[in-house]
């Protein structure tokens, strides 16, 4: 099973996802993660042009093409093989992240970016998908006060990420058996409780 | 005007160019080269990681996405600004380079490329495209023993890069209005003079 957490910055996603796999291990799954931009040694070339302060100047067409570059290169190295092997594969960030920050937060076209994600991922589209919901500006002070990168995507102005935020939840509306929305302004704890029992209905449908 | 250098390896396009701007500025005109992939500080740093040989398990798929930033970025921060300014512009490679390369040469769909270059490019093509044509063997032998560099797009079959050369003969025929072929096996002084007189047609039409 293929399964993605999406959220804007600061929505505490790269936090969750090491508790999560270490919970479906002790439940005797095979789990890979990876994270996105990077995942392989081409992607996180890829993701250093991407964050680099000093790259401010970047097209936002040469920004969405980098993504794309790093994630087929992640689904043909890491994501497939691992599916193929039977492995339960969660990445931080997918395709759906594209959508939100270049489609709705910089306004490509949507129609466009599926075309060209479809070219990226060769079709291949999570099975459950994980919303963490935030607040923009929570989750960028959140983000900010965590004492962690900052970065040039970060760096964008808050109407951006307010953008973003909105676009993830049109998406989740638009496809309700694939997404499900987490309130990530919880604590920490209550966050990870609520991923688990949503993952697990998914994969152990019999127990729910 | 917006023209383009195309050819395989070893074809001279990057040692004619020079000598081409030259002669045009000597006619008065202000004209701006370029070269892909590359061209501006971030397409140079996407140029470090198509070209790396560490790089050899890269995604034919994340490779041309990779070539479609750089392209992306090189339109909107130089292209396309040098164009409004009433400069000639040539390009050594640019879009029919993804078509040749990572369409014939790698089997990709043409037409999701062509899509693809159309977001990137943001529907700039140029007005005149110069294929210096060079049979495949002699053009990396070419390039070998220039002692230039020797990076991983070189390093693919024989059998490719031949794929790419009957693309380019196959672009060109398709769309002759845009396309010349010059015979680039002559004498570097015979292609020059080749190419000068072709650009000079279009640029001064009442001349010839």
């Amino acid at each position: 099973m293929f399964i993605t957490l999406e959220g804007p910055e600061g929505s505490g996603k790269s936090s969750q996802l090491p508790a999560l796999a270490e919970f479906l291990r002790s439940r005797g799954y095979t789990v890979l993660t990876t994270r996105e931009p990077g995942g392989t040694p081409i992607g996180d070339q890829v993701r250093q042009v991407l964050t680099r302060m000093e790259n401010q100047g970047m097209s936002p067409r040469a920004e969405t093409l980098l993504f794309c570059a790093a994630r087929a290169q992640l689904v043909d190295q890491v994501i497939r093989p691992a599916l193929a092997r039977g492995e339960v594969v969660i990445s931080d960030r997918y395709a759906d992240s594209t959508l939100a920050y270049q489609g709705y937060g910089h306004g490509n076209d949507l129609a466009v970016l599926r075309q060209m994600l479809h070219f990226a991922t060769g079709g291949l589209w999570p099975e459950l998908t994980l919303l963490l919901d935030v607040d923009s500006a929570a989750g960028l002070e959140r983000r900010r006060s965590s004492g962690g990168e900052w970065n040039r995507l970060d760096d964008y102005a808050l109407s951006f990420h307010q953008r973003v935020r909105q676009g993830y939840l049109d998406l989740a509306r638009s496809q309700p058996e694939r997404w499900v929305v987490v309130d990530a302004s919880q604590p920490m704890d209550a966050v990870q409780q609520a991923l688990r029992q949503v993952i697990l209905r998914r994969l152990e449908p019999a127990l729910s």
